[in-house]
């Protein structure tokens, strides 16, 4: 199944079931974090499902808000991609770079993404794993059976800032910069060790491409190590990591405009499309 | 005025206002955090005060949880003593280095610090800032003024997990290892401009002195920092970095073991006094 969170009004919202490619079935929840915080949010969706007698928005008419904007933990995996690092001509590592965002920083997949103060805005195309179930010190095997299931997010990165001191989280936790959506696609309808294709698109140019089938530590292994140290609950998001083709890396460096189009897309759960806004001398902090 | 969270019952807590020596004064709130985030929360407790007909629990018979259990962000500032920084023969830096935790790291002042599959767990006595008002690109001025107050925090670091890669987060994020308290008093109690002492023992054993005049980044100015890209709220809580004395920085570098007593105390707060407990090979992560 594939679960959405809508924009209902100005500052509501609703957790929605996808209905084949015609529309959302509305849920009783406000998100879809809220929705994997119920014990029996499978059945209860298959319930609402087969009732049918809830609402059906279609799909055109919706606005998608974040997936997941109240998620309490966003913990996001750096230098991730084997055949990246190996390119790059680094050993892999043998533990996972880890740094944490807040929900404050997700946005939806169609939203415009406003940045002020950066002049170094950058793409990371990620497969996010949505936590289903409370995680403490979990073996590789629970954390596989916890995951909810997979979204596409973008860890939009403003270099400048990322690169002021050794520790990256003022980089990468500016407000509503971090795509994470179109939709969750539930765990099951993937095969185990199932390799996503991730792509990045700046104005339609392909910029990122790379499969998780390459990721040095996989959704399972990456939930079960953070649990060795904090616990995991329904609703939060791990993001694993970008292939290569980020804007830093290239020569010169490229980074986003005012106005460009950020596509972001994983064959099997969506697309994300965000246009960039870059506002400028706003603040007082640097 | 002085305000604390207090555990009551296993599973509950509740603000309370400290009353002189003798106890506190329960306030209809479930923690400090909650409280603050009442925009009349001043006035609130002055008329709870006055009022006098809460029940007063003798401070004997109350323990004291961790100050904002639910604080939405715990943004953490390290290499912020000017006078360590120049000891240790570096330049004062340009900006702030920052990483973030979550509340789940919080525990309460005379709370146990129970660490599992560490073998390096350090000490690092801090102020900590707490919010009092919503901060979106505030200036130093506006920061100042959305100040609520002033508390005592140990950022206890797991080094081994620190030091496995550049970003410090797996190491400084631990569950129930931060005690933050004993109480939050308000910034209208301390002059502009106040330097406060720090001290860090191990059992009895002096290992750390400060005095937070001599910050790089004072708390008006951090959080004023913070804002500019991520808004902070009343309840979230800013640590201001550790002077010189850890142990990780001494020949050879010293770690606490279990049972010891790390004692965290800041003139004109209190003081935390919370026992190390080291559990090992729980974990299946390394």
């Amino acid at each position: 199944m594939k679960l959405a969170t809508l924009r209902i009004g100005e500052n509501s919202t609703t957790a929605a079931l996808a209905v084949g490619t015609d529309g959302y079935l509305l849920l009783s929840a406000p998100n879809v974090g809220d929705l994997l915080a119920r014990p029996d949010w499978k059945a209860f969706v298959t319930a609402a499902a087969a009732a049918g007698d809830s609402a059906v928005v279609p799909a055109g008419a919706a606005t998608l808000a974040a997936l997941l904007p109240t998620a309490g933990k966003v913990i996001c995996c750096g230098l991730n991609y084997a055949d990246h690092i190996l390119e790059m001509g680094r050993e892999l590592p043998d533990y996972p770079t880890l740094f944490a965002k807040y929900a404050d920083t997700l946005v939806g997949a169609g939203d415009s993404i406003e940045v002020h103060g950066s002049e170094s805005v950058d793409w990371e195309a990620e497969l996010a794993v949505v936590v289903g179930a409370t995680l403490t010190r979990a073996s590789d095997d629970e954390a596989a059976a916890a995951i909810a299931g997979y979204a596409v997010s973008n860890d939009v990165s403003m270099r400048d800032w990322q690169n002021r001191t050794l520790q990256w989280f003022q980089g990468k936790a500016f407000d509503a910069t971090t795509p994470l959506g179109p939709v969750l696609v539930t765990a099951d309808e993937f095969p185990a060790g199932h390799g996503f294709e991730v792509r990045g698109w700046v104005n339609g140019e392909l910029v990122q491409h790379g499969n998780t089938g390459t990721l040095v530590f996989g959704p399972a292994r990456l939930l079960s190590y953070i649990s060795q140290f904090t616990t995991l609950r329904a609703g939060d998001v791990v993001l694993t990591g970008t292939p290569g083709g980020v804007g830093m890396g290239r020569k010169p460096p490229r980074f986003l405009n005012d106005g460009d189009i950020l596509s972001t897309e994983i064959d099997g759960i969506g697309r994300l499309e965000n246009q960039i806004r870059i506002h400028q001398g706003a603040g007082t902090g640097h």
